[in-house]
């Protein structure tokens, strides 16, 4: 079978349309009259990106959630999503949690497909959104002398997988992120490069450095965590926070709370460092 | 297990936006400055809505066709797809089936999601459109005195169906849909009400028949199929042909080739007559 990059691979050579951005962003960005519109598609599949036996509710929010902050990194207003639902154990407990993330962030269902089949569920959204400002940030322009700025911790999502997987269903920061549109709009108008940690700080840290062909350092000392300290390493490899990570020129204060986390440097043999030294290991949740 | 109809039934409920047309249609439908965006989102499984082992190449070209003809029946220009792909038996196959249907309706790939899981392989794709002509054509809108109209036969599919169980994949009908986009766009400006032929000719005749509150009358007779004659009752309830079906007032001609199948009338007790009777048995493909 086809690693999941390889196919992303041989996928690109079929996305040419500038919207597409070479599927190296987390959105697609279309010119349309006098709108740029902003679209993402996440597909979830039980087992491997939620817990058989979760809470439905929590995965219809988690669905939900995580491409609208593929949309907030682009500072984008949401428009509506399309669903794709494959029938699974309790479909009344996911309508709930379909409810509730919907209208906390005030979007509309416009649309989708609903399915019957055998195996383990697969869902998938579609999010659209309208740009509000343009150009629309992307992962390609920190620029050398720019700080890097992350919106808050790292590691909540780690604590709360590990609870959930410990039968302790309180924690919220795995089961329900949150989708930081608001701080989204207020920074694209500023930023230089922006993209939400999915799947692990440094990992999304040096995509974005790859993009942008620069190197970014991160003061590991600088980064916010909600573990304990011995566990500030696996933090910020872990996914599933969905901060907003920025770069914005030294002169600039983001109008939101944010931490200075590093700094943008000409491109050196690493893309990413640590403190000046290239990280060892995985750097976060590769898809293989 | 909650049934499709179920489901859709009270995800309705949440579709409370207009775009969303009651989830009553084949697309939604949103106005976005200057623009009226047109949206749809289908989902495919393996065993159910494709067979195992069928090409790959065939169940990429059918997953986006399928979804350019809901925005074929919208008169709708397509604007391009997002795919959500979950990795199969031959992922080289479906990239090559992909790339030939994107190329024959030159629509762009703008963006998806490609996962790893186990079991029956679960695909989505979101198609997005521009409406050529506005008000954008639905199913509610058929009046009493119009004709109703078929773009081509019923029964191919079928037969192509049958084919392919048998080991013979020559037949493109079932494998193969054409998308009807020039067609739907030339009719747009004129019916009174638009669709497209997906679970079968009776049902979905049925389906704007009660979207308009008027009642069809269809003369069987007059219905083109592709099949032997005896099995005409069969091909007018099976769909996957993605005609287009539509009503226009009836002193107008369809510019483009199209068969005279019935009739609109006030509503009466039945919503769906064949030959003034009311068919029983089942119409077509139920979502159950």
């Amino acid at each position: 079978m086809t690693t999941e990059s390889a196919f992303i691979a041989a996928l690109r050579n079929l996305a040419t349309h500038p919207a597409a951005r070479g599927l190296n962003d987390d959105c697609a960005v279309l010119e349309l009259g006098s709108e740029t519109l902003i679209l993402t598609h996440d597909a979830m599949a039980e087992g491997v990106h939620f817990l058989s036996g979760q809470d439905p509710a929590d995965v219809a929010w988690k669905l939900v959630a995580t491409n609208l902050s593929d949309l907030a990194a682009k500072g984008a207003e949401p428009l509506g999503v399309l669903l794709g639902y494959q029938l699974g154990g309790d479909d009344a407990r996911f309508l709930a949690g379909l409810g509730e993330v919907l209208t906390h962030y005030n979007v509309p269902l416009l649309g989708g497909d609903t399915i019957s089949a055998t195996g383990a569920q697969v869902l998938g959204l579609t999010a659209l959104g309208r740009a509000t400002h343009r150009p629309v940030p992307s992962r390609s322009g920190a620029q050398p002398g720019d700080n890097l700025w992350l919106t808050g911790t790292v590691g909540a999502a780690m604590l709360g997988f590990e609870a959930l997987k410990a039968g302790d269903g309180d924690s919220l920061a795995y089961r329900r992120p949150a989708a930081l549109l608001d701080q989204g709009r207020a920074l694209a108008p500023l930023v230089s490069a922006m993209m939400d940690v999915s799947d692990g700080l440094l990992l999304d840290a040096q995509r974005l450095a790859e993009a942008s062909q620069v190197t970014i350092d991160i003061d590991h000392t600088a980064v916010p965590i909600a573990t304990p300290e011995a566990r500030r390493d696996e933090a910020m490899r872990w996914g599933d926070d969905y901060q907003l990570l920025f770069a914005l020129p030294a002169q600039i204060t983001p109008p939101v709370p944010a931490h200075r986390i590093g700094r943008v440097l000409a491109r050196g043999p690493a893309a990413l460092l640590l403190g000046g030294i290239e990280p060892v290991g995985t750097l976060g949740y590769e898809h293989h």
